[in-house]
C-alpha cells in the first residue's frame, strides 16, 4: 500500500497469469498454448513486416486486418475491433457497456479475470452458479440487471454452449449487452457470429492466441452491430489509439487467411484431445465433455492439488485453481501427441 | 449514440491520433516520428524472434526488458515499468495515482490526451496556463490537487523544462505524484530519471516511439519510486496482463542496447532541427525554443491554417490544432535533410 496510490488502485485484486517458470524446461500443459507453431505464411508476413517503417505509427484504425476479419466472418468493417489480445477488448467492452449502476451476470466458475474487470471499473458481479454438471443454464440470465458475459466454450470447465441457448439469452435481454467470449471456440463449439446480423446486443470476442498459435502476438478481435463497435472504439481511443504494432497487424492478417492451415491444426488438436479424455476416464478420472483446447478433469480417489504438485515435481505443469467447487480438478492444456503421452504415463503411475 | 452504451463511453470525447492518409506520398512532417530507421541491433533481433515460440505468451512482467532498462538507467529493475507505448502508461498512470475527488493539474497548452484520459477516468483537469512565451512558471502546480502531469520538453510547444524546476516541483507537491511525461527528452532536455531515488512522488515517461524510431512497435516504459512501479502494475494486471508480444519485448531490449546508435540518429535530429529552425526565423517566422524532434512556428503575417493546407497541396504534412492560443502555430516534425528543404522550400515561396 501507498499513500500516493488512487483508492481505485488500492482496492484493485488484480489477475494472476498462469505461472511462467524458468528454473527448468518443463512440459507445458498450463497456458492453453497451441503446441503447433503459427502458419507459415504469418510467420512470412511478420518477416517482412521487419523493416524501416518500424520507425511510422502503425495504422490506429487497423484497416487491412478489420476488412480481413470482415471477409472471413461475412460482415462488414464497420462490425469489427480489433485490440491488443482479448483480454485489452474485454476490458474495453466492461467500460463500454456495463453500466456500474447495475450488476452484470456472469457463471460462478469462469474466466476469473471478469470479477477483476468488474472491481476496476466499480461493477457489481452477480454470478449465476453453474448446475452439478457445471453446465449453464440460460433461464436463468434474467431479471433488472447490466449486461452478461459468458464464455463459450466456458473456461475452465471447457464445456459449450449451444447456439439455440446463446440466441435464447439475446432474445431474452434485449434492452442489454451479451458478451460471448469465445477465446476456444474453435476447437468444437459453435460461434456466435452468425447471429450478429440479427442482433445488435451481441458482441462476440475471439483471439489469435490459441487456434491460430499466436498467443506470443497479443492479437484479439470482436464482432457485434456497428454501434457496439462504435462504442469500443470511442472506449479505445480515450485509452490508446495505437494498441497494435506493425508486425502483429501483418502476421494476423496473414493467420486469418491461412484457412487451411487453421483447420489442419485445429483438427490435430481435437483429436488428441478425444484420445486423452477417453485415456483418462479409463483410469478412472471424471472428464468433462470439452469443446476446448483443454480438459478439465477430476479423479475420484485422488487429490487435484496432490496430483497438480507431483506432476510438477516430474516437470509437467498444468492449472489448479484453489476456487469453490472446482478445488478437486485439474485444467490440462492439449498439447503434442508426444507431450499427452508423458502426462498419461506420469498420470497412470500417480493414481495407481 | 446507442442504447446499449455505459454512461462513461457515451460521454467520452476521443482523441483523434494525425492523419495517415492513404490517398497518395506525403513528406509526413506531421506525427513527430523519427525520419532515419531503427538500429540494425534491433531490426536483427526482431527478425530472430519471428519463430515458433510465437504460438507461446509472452513473459507478462517483461523482465528481460525491464532489466534491461533498469540497467541503462541506473535503477532497480523494481523501479521500471514497461507498457504498451507511453499513451498505454499515461492511461495507467492516471488510474493509478490521480484520484477522481481532486484536481488533476497541467498545462492549458499541452499534449491533448491528457483530457481524453481525465474525462476516461472523471477526472477534472485544471489547467494552469502557459506565460505569453509558452512557458511553465512551476509556482503555479500548488494548492489542493490530486497530481501533476507535465511534458518535458512540453508539446507541442517543444519548450524544455529545467531539471531544477522538476525538482521544485517534486519539492512543493511532495504528497502528490508528479508525471513527467518524457516522450521526446532525448532530443535536447535534461531526463528526470536522476530524481527517481530522491524523490518517491515522480514517475517519468518515456519510449521508443521517437528517439529509438520504433513508433511502429509500440513500447514505452516508465521509472519511479517501487511504490509507484507496484502500483502501475496493480492497474495493469486489473486491465491486461500480457501487454507487449515477444517480437516488441526483444527489439525493445536491442534498441535500448545500441546506445552509439541512439546517439548517432539523435544527433542527426538534433542537427536538422537547429538548422531549420535558423532558416525559419530568417523567413519571419517566430520558433519557439525546441528541444524536441519538431519546430513550432508562427508566422505574423501568414495565417497558420492556410500554409498547413497549402502545404499538405504540396505534398507536405505538418499539424495544425485549431486550439485556443495556439491556432496560428504549425507543428512541423524534424524529417531527412531532403525533406526539410522540401518544407523550407515551399514556405519561402508560400510566404513571399
Amino acid at each position: 500500500m501507498s499513500k500516493y496510490w488512487s483508492p481505485l488502485t488500492a482496492s484493485l485484486e488484480p489477475y494472476v497469469p498462469g505461472e511462467q517458470p524458468k528454473d527448468k524446461k518443463y512440459i507445458k500443459l498450463n497456458t492453453n498454448e497451441n503446441p503447433y507453431p503459427p502458419s507459415p505464411l504469418a510467420i512470412a508476413a511478420m518477416t517482412d513486416a521487419i523493416n524501416e517503417d518500424l520507425r511510422l505509427y502503425p495504422d490506429p484504425n487497423c484497416d487491412v486486418l478489420v476488412q480481413t476479419l470482415a471477409q472471413h466472418a461475412g460482415l462488414s468493417p464497420k462490425q469489427v475491433f480489433v485490440g491488443n489480445g482479448s483480454d485489452e477488448i474485454l476490458a474495453f467492452a466492461f467500460a463500454s457497456f456495463f453500466d456500474p449502476g447495475k450488476p452484470v451476470l456472469f457463471p460462478d466458475v469462469t474466466y476469473s479475470f471478469y470479477k477483476v474487470y468488474s472491481k476496476f471499473y466499480g461493477i457489481t458481479p452477480k454470478l449465476i452458479p453453474l448446475d452439478d454438471q457445471f453446465n449453464i443454464n440460460v433461464e436463468q440470465y434474467t431479471g433488472d440487471h447490466g449486461g452478461i458475459i459468458i464464455p463459450n466454450p466456458n473456461a475452465p470447465t471447457a464445456m459449450p454452449l449451444l447456439l439455440e441457448d446463446v440466441e435464447q439469452l439475446l432474445k431474452n435481454n434485449a434492452d442489454q449487452v451479451v458478451i460471448i467470449d469465445e477465446a476456444y471456440v474453435d476447437f468444437g463449439a459453435e460461434s456466435a457470429v452468425t447471429l450478429v446480423n440479427s442482433y445488435s446486443n451481441l458482441l462476440v470476442i475471439q483471439t489469435l492466441s490459441k487456434s491460430r498459435s499466436l498467443a506470443g502476438l497479443r492479437v484479439g478481435y470482436a464482432f457485434g452491430s456497428e454501434e457496439l463497435i462504435e462504442g469500443l472504439n470511442r472506449t479505445k481511443n480515450s485509452f490508446n489509439s495505437y494498441t497494435i504494432d506493425r508486425v502483429a497487424l501483418a502476421g494476423a492478417v496473414a493467420a486469418i487467411e491461412d484457412q487451411a492451415y487453421f483447420r489442419e491444426m485445429t483438427a490435430k488438436v481435437v483429436a488428441t484431445r478425444e484420445r486423452v479424455a477417453e485415456t483418462l476416464e479409463s483410469l478412472g478420472f471424471i472428464v468433462t465433455p470439452s469443446k476446448a483446447n483443454f480438459l478439465f478433469i477430476s479423479h475420484p480417489s485422488f487429490a487435484a492439488k496432490q496430483l497438480f504438485e507431483q506432476l510438477r515435481e516430474q516437470g509437467v505443469l498444468v492449472r489448479y485453481f484453489a476456487s469453490p467447487r472446482i478445488d478437486n480438478f485439474l485444467r490440462v492444456s492439449i498439447g503434442t501427441d508426444g507431450e499427452m503421452d508423458v502426462f498419461l504415463q506420469l498420470v497412470k503411475q500417480l493414481t495407481h
